[in-house]
């Protein structure tokens, strides 16, 4: 049933189209109320201090180093002191909104061992703006994205033995904000908690890149997002309905999903990773391809340097060993597929080789190393940048 | 870009698309592990007991009961014993899942006083078919849904006086299922635990029926739901993400969503109810519509109730006083619109006196109670049924 099969009883125009506010409108910070003030900071040291463990034992997100951050916010006081504690649970009413309406949004950092000694974090900026971005979609409160990277590199900095210092290591750093108020009903919170945890962890892929084999997924099964949801903000919302969809194509034999996009299957992303293919035009120009950031596609810091990279390469910037020296940075669609890869902060860049797809598999082609002409030179400068070797005002020194 | 603009390096079929196994296959309860056990419930009582506050002081979901119900759920382990204790906090590792992911589901319900004193919960195994189905949509654990009601049964008698006595008056209970290991990774919680937790309430409407205005939410905006989402299912994720909608309606001054899909703007829901419409046909009859259950409707136990005395009306079964004899009963669309309403738990039945929609106001007939020739007599007997004064074995005596 639709609108337009109603006869209607009245109609009168009075909404403008363009009065309709966006939900950028909708911070539920109030500029009179306080922000994030580092200066307020405290620091309670655990009394029970232990060791990073031996990286053989590291597995991802399961050790955790022994602080951690705690900002407190409130409708009618705005955000509390912020707080470096021993990591320890958090106490909260059965009634808490996280656990029923899912007020809950995070972000994915990490922090490297510069070869000096220095530790750093990778383009810290731009997870703060997503993560201000993503309070904004589900009325949590916003905050000022440097007061919190000042508190974040206070707890690094003391938490500095907990960085692995292997190659491909690093600390894995998880900002998250819930909604905490135990009052049911589905409604901007009135109470929420900031807090950082580090994870130490080893690299994603130990032996060498392993490509991956990809089941294409579409609606008429699942789905990770639409237009009008929420896809283009890393909220807790976007990951607990994807985890079916995982089962149901590992069950099958591949390792995650291509979600596909509408009846043209439109392609947006791979497993919870941005995606990246590479065509050959019939002119023989290799094409590096993303889908565009059209409300569908979580705006990735790793996606986002590796369209930088690409794009310095092409504009006579800093040329890229083995990088095709004819190469077009998009955007957008077409051409013969040559590489596909996924790019995200746990991966950094996650080779594909399969895609399962209505019943046949496309083959895609790989290098000896796993990897593919485009991709092999961008994750080499990207891990060069994020481990200090290769100079970059990307990274944030702690 | 799609697929089809990729020429294939290789393809061969291997995967029939009827070997795709659907969600239902991959509950995480294993049938070798312990279910929900009633023998081995625990009761701790509060050493500070309090009072049911007065009915004027009563807020949607801001007063609980003195206890509340546990069942933690481990995979090696399966379904722990039951635990009714005081309502305290849930004490979680910051990384526990359902901060991170949304792996997190509930139900609404509601206790009544009947007018002998005894107590009652409303279709009670419909709530735990429905949970249930929201546990295998997000890889958390099943049950047997007769164990939790006599869980609940002994919750709820254990908290009687809880239920307010005055007409309109009920206990709302919140069945919660979250997942609760502390390790990062979108997959299957290890962990998880079930709780329930109880509030007294007033009624939805305290000064009689009020119909509400609705704001026309298209995808150029905001989505509910989308197909292979999670629509059908009562998962957190799908609340969050509604709130700055709302408040955009809310802000132009309309009190709830109309959830229009796709191109067509098809009607789905209204905030968080399903949707009912009445029109008048052609031949004069009136038909009783509501969208189908196609992936996106949430399957509402009122919903279904609704359907359910409508068709005994019209097949011959209990005339109900006021509804037209001549009235078709629908899951599908089209005609004149005479009357709109939401119907759900919390407010049983909402009248729609107006929908904002595309820059323009459509105005929906209300009588002077604020409801309609359709609506009255069908709410007169649902809530005749709930209270007790109309037999039903839809009544669960606790």
């Amino acid at each position: 049933m639709s609108l337009s099969h109603i006869r209607l009883a009245s109609a009168h125009a009075r909404l403008a189209r363009s009065a309709i506010p966006a939900w950028r409108h909708f911070s539920a910070t109030s500029t009179t109320h306080p922000d994030i003030e580092p200066s307020r900071l405290t620091v309670t040291h655990t009394t029970s201090p232990r060791q990073l463990p031996p990286s053989s034992k590291l597995l991802f997100g399961r050790t955790f180093s022994d602080h951690m951050l705690r900002i407190p916010w409130a409708e009618n006081t705005g955000w509390g002191a912020p707080a470096i504690e021993p990591f320890s649970t958090l106490n909260l009413s059965p009634a808490a909104v996280v656990f029923h309406y899912a007020q809950a949004l995070f972000e994915g950092m990490k922090a490297y061992r510069r070869p000096d000694g220095a530790a750093t974090m990778f383009r810290p900026d731009m997870n703060m703006k997503r993560m201000n971005d993503s309070a904004g979609r589900l009325a949590l409160p916003t905050f000022n994205g440097d007061a919190l990277i000042e508190c974040m590199r206070q707890l690094i900095s003391l938490e500095r033995d907990w960085i692995p210092k292997e190659p491909g290591h690093s600390l894995y750093i998880r900002p998250t904000m819930i909604g905490t108020n135990g009052t049911l009903g589905v409604q901007p919170p009135t109470e929420a908690l900031l807090f950082v945890i580090c994870s130490p962890v080893g690299p994603y892929y130990p032996q060498g890149f392993k490509p991956v084999a990809l089941y294409g997924t579409t609606d008429a099964e699942y789905i990770r997002t639409a237009p009008g949801g929420t896809g283009a903000f890393k909220v807790a919302a976007n990951y607990a309905p994807g985890v079916v969809a995982q089962k149901a194509a590992a069950k099958v034999g591949y390792v995650q999903n291509l979600w596909l996009h509408g009846p043209e299957h439109w392609l947006t992303e791979v497993g919870t990773m941005n995606l990246f293919v590479v065509f050959k035009g019939e002119d023989g120009v290799t094409e590096l391809v993303t889908p565009p950031l059209d409300g569908m596609i979580l705006p990735g810091v790793t996606r986002d340097s590796i369209l930088a990279l690409a794009r310095r390469h092409t504009s006579g910037g800093k040329q890229l060993q083995g990088l095709p020296s004819l190469l077009k940075v998009s955007e957008r669609p077409a051409g013969r597929l040559v590489e596909l890869f996924g790019a995200g902060t746990a991966a950094v860049v996650s080779p594909v080789d399969k895609i399962g797809y209505l019943g046949s598999d496309i083959i895609i082609p790989t290098g000896e190393d796993g990897m593919g002409p485009v991709s092999r030179p961008l994750w080499k400068e990207l891990v060069g940048i994020q481990t200090g070797e290769i100079a970059s005002e990307w990274n944030f020194v702690i």
